[in-house]
């Protein structure tokens, strides 16, 4: 019953990944979904309509701007990006106008901030599809996420004959910060919805393999912090400075040595630091982004309690100003067992499929987890699968690169779901 | 026998101070040197007339491509920025025509990058002239310098039938960071000169005073270090990773703590540091911009010596690449006693003078220094003077500001050292 | 069929709390256990009879003479002092002189290095059986444990017609440190052993609840490091110095931030860092000691080898020396069903066990997996339970306390294991 | 004049060399140097009569009974022992009966915790005269100012009928660490003392050189700094700990860290760290041996001010508890012109002196400045001077030696200085 080819899925994938953007500044990206998605003929809803800007953490003005330009400079229609305004994001509402059930699938938007290899022996290199966007790129597999639901959009509407209900396909900008899942749930979208599904390509799982109900998705605080001092010439009167990079890297380092937990995984990491204005002046300023994890909200809270801790302590050995903000958040949660059920059959009967595993080790986060909450929070099941698929270099890795093959595997998983789900009986 | 009035000087000061640009880029800066020289009848030398490039560190092209369109946007004379070419600072080349002595002296064209107070009490802010580039300010008196440099110009031009001999009056880029001072003296400028001498304004010394013959200047080395390491997602495998932000925090700390020295003043700063791609990813990457210095070259090169193993430690623990590079220097000199003597006499003639004192602890470093020894290598005698001036807070801090009333000392200063010096008797 | 009244099991342990020894020094403790042994009529081996010297690690020769002389002065035997030798730790040998398997149980003599609380509310304090010790405490339950084993020798005498095998009673030596495992498995005292169990008390486990078959076991390897400088006067000559210490807190900080691992726990510790000679003293040497954990032995052979990296790198930047030496060890074992089954089985019927649970996470790391893996090697089966007890602080807490109750609890477990296994049927 | 054989002062100071004492410990030192002023017919104050218990500071009462015990094991007459009670430290008050100005010289007694060279080469280790303390050594010089002090007093006697006035030799315990001087001076001893002085050997000047008046005696402050924080087993509950050793190791880097000072030289120093209870505990405690040192009073005291607030920050960070004491103190000092007059005509006298020097910069720290400061509060006249001498290697290493004929130069200018002042005229 499929109705795709899998080259148009490798074809949609290669396109995204040579163009990568990264989170909240996704404006060539979204751009190329809506006028994908409205050229099968789907109503499209985008900007406000499917982001609440009340809920908008860890968003760059500037970086908007700058790629709202360059998305104008490559000749993206002017149209669309005055429908998409200032936030990216968009959502197809397919609706059979028949009764049955809501089901929501979701697919992310936004890159990394990794340098492309250029490796010659790098595939995206050989083929002539590397990221076009120095210092950016699809290193975690939403390119194929992406390529998967527009699959998934056109199998729609080659079987709107037959479905009963309601789909929306949700292209969420910023999962990488989990900084979109909140605001995407707070603009409403889910509030009716019965059944929802994501999945990730990769994730250490080998080609071939789907893995129903991965466990140990670490609940997660992404914090940013601010140093402010007194700059001073560095030769002249070194003693008047209040240094905040010193003040920083103590903090970098106290943090990377936050203790492990008796009771489950942790994980923090500074990701970025930058700090000081001239070689010759004391610094007087630094800014570092954040990031802890736990096994479950308890030691997630214990993380973030006790890197606050150290960041004050170290503010106030170097006499500095801190001030600290949340940008991003994701949860903890357990999979509907009607869901991990219905995927593990769906899975066995995949041709492609040669294991299939009900649970893993996630160890990573994902705020997916911040719309599935929204949905068992008023009676809705939720199932977040992994589709393996060999891997040349770990995500976020320069290296990284998926096995094109499986993207056809995940179209079928969520294709075979929506009829499990929808098919009129 | 002045010739220009008090107000002017602090006029061109005021235009200086309301568009710094830092090192490298100062365009419009010298643009504006270069058209008020030659409104007064000066010829004037600029680029790689004045500048080998051959000797040029600490230059960031692209900060260079953004400056000079910056340039172009406020108006400033395409001719004259063609003529600059890629390379700032000028130098105006005054011939009498007549036999004599040729004395060269120096002023400095560029900023610091310190955010300038936006107090309603900083002068800059209450008379309407602070800084309108975001990040930077003269907030080390190069301004002023300017200022009195033009008006030692239009000197020059109303004393030219008096005169003997040859002045060469030059705009030095890149005076922080001790970088212009090297390609310029390597242009050949200064091959001929007999006598020169520069001033700067401020150094904790009051106003009204002149101190004729500064010590300490400290020998220092300007090194960039970068380390690059390998990018890991910091949640599923945050062991692939190698850290290369932690590395460089390491090295902070460990040049921070390099031990003083017994046998006389050292100085360490990591005046910036910028690491990581991303919130969620290892940090692959970081730069650090440090500076040594030592009361002489022996212990600026212990400092050096003992910083560079600091970092190559660093490395080994986190099994990360460092490259480093020299990005300017400055030596320490002797004043020539017969110009320190002429110094002193001059001074106690100026009224406003009040205090004349031989010498002070400069305990900073100029490349001035760099140019003194050009001069002195061929048996040229030299002087380096502070012009005392009151400050708001010291250099390099965003309140920093002078006493104006002092330009019209420093100016007097220059001008009755060329009388002495030229004057046909 | 028990024959010991529960009030002599805590009469023991409250005897071996007032007086604690750590790893190496347990003399009076060793004589206590052999003249309780004795007096019930057991043979009992010691010193070199159990443990093999070319195997011992961290030991402190000058602790352990302190520790004779003290128990010499404390009173305890000469002559067993002598057989005790210069190496703790004994074991009765019970033979039956009936044919049957051989079993071996093992109980710990050493304390931990922690000051005991001094409040009143503090039970050993209100009951007056707090260490006499100062900086030494019986934090870990090992008091509890040699109560239990000279319960066990007691019911072996009671019940030696009923019987038949061998049992070998093991008072191990230096636990903390996993230190005496290895070289009392190289006594070849087990070689002959056809079951081994061991247990501990505690381990977040409620009273009355018994876990057969703890997991995550951590691998561990316990590194001694030393750093070798150059003093100088830190007034007069600070850069003639050679700073160990400075280096030995780097790399304090450098192990402390190693990162955790994607594919299972971590642990790392600087547990004790002595370093400097006098405050006006450029350290010229700094020790410390040091223990990484993994889940499995790639993961601590990972962060094993990262500790190591780090440290060399750190004596690079400081330009000191670097010497390291491996003080102790303890793999991760794979419990035998049979003995799970076994020990469940027992349990079940303990009237005071009120849960039984198959396992737990272990989370810590125990030399007797050194000893369980010879027993395994030569087709032994092996079985380590935790024996609950509600305790007062965690394990090596000032304030840590068990519950007496469990000391019998623990006693019936093993004797019915030994009844089981050895009862004449 | 002179009255003693060099040989007997090298001697004596061999004797002192061979079994150094540290600070507050000087059992066997001090009933060396009584024994000897009383052989030769001086009355001789010790104990609490030359020190006020009120005001010692950095005294370890268990260092001193060991030392005490250790005093008596190698023969040291008990009688004597018992005089000194437990503070070390003696006076010679030698009264002429003769109307005529009190002087006061000062030696001092104590060692550093240095471990002396076991080279072959090392001139202590060939004749024989090396320390027998292990970790001990005279590594300063006070085995030879001890040798002078000796000298001098015999000269005394030699010259009674030929003096006027009072001289008071002053053995001061406790110099390292600048601890002894203050409770010394608040005994009252020096308070009739008209005149003072003390010299010091070495101090990177060669010998037969004598520098009358160096300046730049550094204030400084000696702090121990204490971390109390709670342990916990760092396998099984690494969270619960509270990492005292952590607090201490990043309060020592920033301690290193502290910035240079525009206005005058700076020191700082961690001497001493003492960590954690056991490999396998997270550190509950930590203690640090601090100094720092300023040009003047105000650069030390904002050393002092920054080190403390950098402590208190790092104790926030890790949540544990802080206690600082101050251990020790020195002040800088202005010579009196009129000593220094007379130092420069006795030492361009001397026959083995070759070059008489004003001044030096000192850039250390002796708590002499503290009795001189006493007794120029109320009119007295005061004298510091260094006498030069060729060393081995610099002071507080390990194969620092002396030129041992400088200590009949010392004792020249010692005798001279005393015949001046005190001659029957």
């Amino acid at each position: 019953m499929s109705t795709i080819a899998p080259r148009t899925l490798i074809n949609w994938r290669r396109q995204f990944h040579a163009y990568p953007e990264t989170g909240w500044t996704e404006f060539a990206t979204t751009a190329r979904v809506i006028q994908t998605l409205e050229s099968m003929g789907h109503q499209v809803l985008t900007g406000t309509q499917v982001i609440n800007p009340d809920f908008v953490r860890g968003y760059n003005q500037q970086a908007v701007k700058n790629s709202q330009a360059a998305a104008k400079a490559a000749g993206v229609d002017e149209g669309i990006l005055l429908r998409i305004g200032d936030y990216t994001g968009c959502a197809a509402v397919f609706d059979t106008g028949r009764p049955g059930p809501v089901v929501a699938l979701r697919f992310e938007l936004d890159c990394v901030n990794v340098q492309e290899s250029t490796c010659t022996s790098h595939t995206p290199q050989q083929e002539n599809f590397a990221s076009s966007q120095p210092g950016f790129m699809h290193a975690c597999g939403h390119d194929g996420h992406m390529a998967i639901g527009l699959g998934v959009a056109q199998w729609l509407m080659d079987h709107r004959d037959q479905l009963h209900g309601c789909v929306k396909l949700l292209f969420q900008p910023a999962e990488e910060g989990v900084r979109g899942a909140r605001p995407m749930a707070e603009s409403g979208i889910l509030d009716d919805v019965d059944f929802f599904a994501c999945g990730h390509l990769g994730c250490d799982i080998p080609s071939n393999t789907i893995v129903a109900a991965p466990e140990k998705f670490l609940s997660t605080l992404k914090i940013d912090m601010s140093f402010q001092g007194k700059a001073a010439h560095a030769g002249m009167e070194p003693h008047l400075g209040k240094n905040a990079l010193a003040a920083a890297c103590h903090t970098t380092l106290q943090l990377l040595s936050l203790p492990t937990h008796g009771e489950g995984m942790t994980r923090v990491n500074v990701g970025v630091l930058h700090g000081g204005e001239g070689r010759n002046v004391i610094p007087s300023h630094a800014q570092m982004q954040v990031e802890v994890r736990g096994e479950n909200e308890k030691i997630n809270n214990f993380m973030y309690e006790e890197a606050m801790r150290r960041a004050q302590g170290a503010a106030l050995s170097f006499d500095v100003q801190l001030e600290t903000q949340i940008m991003g958040e994701a949860v903890n949660f357990v999979p509907d067992d009607e869901m991990t059920e219905l995927i593990m059959s769906i899975a066995r009967d995949i041709p492609s499929v040669e294991h299939v595993q009900r649970s893993m080790n996630f160890n990573g986060s994902d705020d997916a987890t911040v719309l599935i909450k929204r949905v068992q929070s008023h009676g809705g099941k939720a199932a977040y699968f992994v589709i393996g698929s060999d891997l040349k270099a770990g995500h976020h890795q320069s290296e990284f690169d998926i096995d094109e093959d499986q993207l056809f595997t995940g179209y079928t998983l969520f294709t075979q779901l929506l009829e499990r789900l929808l098919l009129a009986r």
